[in-house]
């Protein structure tokens, strides 16, 4: 077959694995030489001879949230690129983490492992590390994991620094929920951003206007309902993600308010129908942190060595018609926000 | 290792696995002895044995849409709770998927392939059905592949006979575009419906009144924007997709018109924001059609046989705030939609 085409085994190789690094000139006739004689690549004997599967597990939590998706395929544009195949494991839920975990099913099925914006326990990450393949994780850092994240501290801060110089002081905050894990740094970080924020003004503290969103919008908007329940209507919303803040607008209007006039509100993503709906919000870069952990991962396995230090990529506010400078009207608390322990 | 649980070979293989088959208290004992044991499956070695990789490809278009995310969900549920893997392509345009056709990586890698909406050339039905394992194909019907779908041109009559009963008549259509595939039917159909109530309801089809969208929301916004720098301005519009019905939405509100007040606007799929945009849509099950297909591919796995009869799940129009009876304003063509040639 490689006589036939004139070229090297490994450029049939590459070339029926559709790999950009064989010429289209020579990847077409080497196709259609395959196709005379009835070729085929038997990728199980070459990946046995091999040791590799040329396959990276792609483990997540919600595969139908708009912000995975984004992630998926960027990890995927990568892999394809590079000739790996992308194994997906969507866990939902702590029964079937567990099970994962317990059964793992990439034992010798992988050559490396992205874990993406997942709660890990010391224990599950001891699992993967035993593997022994490089092993990313977006969104957070763990020892022996390649990591690839935003600064959720500063995107929050970002975030909460608008609503207050816009003069709100009852700022509620739809927060994530949940275990906490030590390898899940994004709810607790966007959690610290909103308390140090309203420290930093001077604002107490107050956890009525806190509520648990679970990152979905109906999560947001039930999370939405309770604030507007409570004793203190708050002037503006700090969401720790765009489908809540979305699930949020539709509490908000529900109620008969309206946004921004009676509530300000801000989300975090910059997901694509932010723009549709005026939600000013933290953008982050998400298909982009897909491309570098694959762009890592690939790299580790082609080359070797330790993992790379933690790229941190950056977010930046988009301000649009959901946020405005806070209006005195007679039902707000006079004092409101300058009370409370802090 | 069996012995010593007190359970059958099979039982331990399928507790690994994490199987829902095996009773709790005997898969946690099964779990602490091999970990005693340091035992581990191996699945090539168990997988060469039986021939089976227990692995399903599913092949999409777009991951990051949110019908793809709720399909791949949908499907993930099933395998997993079987015992399947999941080897997920994303090719999202021609030159991906012909090297993904050419190259056929998923040779001798999976046990049975899922094609997601995505138009298939009957080149490319044929290379799958080489592949000898059973195929399954959502959103539309080719010869030998079990088929899950709704009926296209039931759900768009039911949205264009709405606008129709509205009393609107010059009613604009924003479809899917490239090129036609004999095994993709979705935009076809929908634009067959499209044509036929019009029809139906004595109105002239008028292709200024069409615009291209992709199926994204910035080719929604875009379409959008082209109708309403035509020479007759719709009362309605009628979008092959929720998310093309987001995006003109967005194009309205820009030119300074208001939706349902100047132009009423029909979606198609009830997307998780499309109540929070109260927009008027068919709900089609998504999730269902992936459960389905996947247990239709296990079924076919695990009991051999011909593909079953093509299931065609329901569609129902959700009315919300996007659309309302039309408004005779100074602005329309007294005669308009009903001249022209049909």
């Amino acid at each position: 077959m490689a006589n036939r085409a004139g070229v090297s085994t490994a450029t049939v190789s590459r070339a029926l694995r559709g790999l950009p690094s064989v010429a289209e000139g020579t990847r077409l006739r080497i196709v259609r030489i395959a196709r005379e004689l009835d070729y085929t690549i038997t990728p199980s004997a070459s990946r046995l001879a091999s040791g590799r599967t040329q396959t990276i597990a792609v483990v997540a939590p919600y595969v139908n949230r708009w912000f995975f998706g984004q992630l998926i395929v960027g990890i995927e544009e990568v892999l394809r690129a590079k000739g790996f195949d992308l194994l997906l494991y969507n866990l939902a839920d702590a029964v079937s983490r567990d099970r994962f975990f317990e059964a793992m099913p990439l034992r010798r099925r992988v050559d490396g492992v992205a874990v993406l914006s997942m709660p890990l326990s010391e224990e599950q990450a001891a699992t993967l590390s035993g593997l022994g393949v490089p092993l990313g994780l977006v969104g957070a850092e763990v020892d022996g994991f390649a990591c690839v994240r935003i600064d959720d501290v500063a995107g929050a801060t970002s975030a909460m620094r608008h609503l207050v110089m816009l003069g709100h002081r009852d700022i509620a905050h739809i927060c994530g929920g949940g275990p906490v894990a030590h390898s899940f740094t994004t709810p607790r970080d966007r959690s610290r951003a909103y308390r140090e924020v309203l420290h930093e003004a001077g604002i107490g503290y107050r956890p009525e206007l806190e509520a648990v969103g679970d990152y979905t919008v109906a999560g947001g908007e039930r999370a939405m309902s309770t604030l507007l329940s409570g004793a203190t209507r708050p002037t503006a919303v700090f969401a720790q993600s765009d489908e809540m803040a979305f699930g949020a607008l539709q509490a908000i209007r529900r109620s008969g308010l309206r946004v921004p006039d009676d509530i300000s509100l801000v989300g975090f993503d910059n997901h694509e129908l932010a723009d549709v709906l005026e939600l000013t919000t933290v953008e982050q870069p998400v298909a982009e942190q897909g491309n570098l952990i694959a762009q890592i991962l690939v790299d580790l396995l082609e080359s070797g060595g330790e993992p790379p230090p933690t790229m941190t990529l950056p977010t930046r506010l988009v301000v649009r018609g959901s946020t405005r400078p806070v209006q005195a009207t007679p039902h707000q608390t006079v004092n409101g926000g300058r009370t409370g322990s802090d």
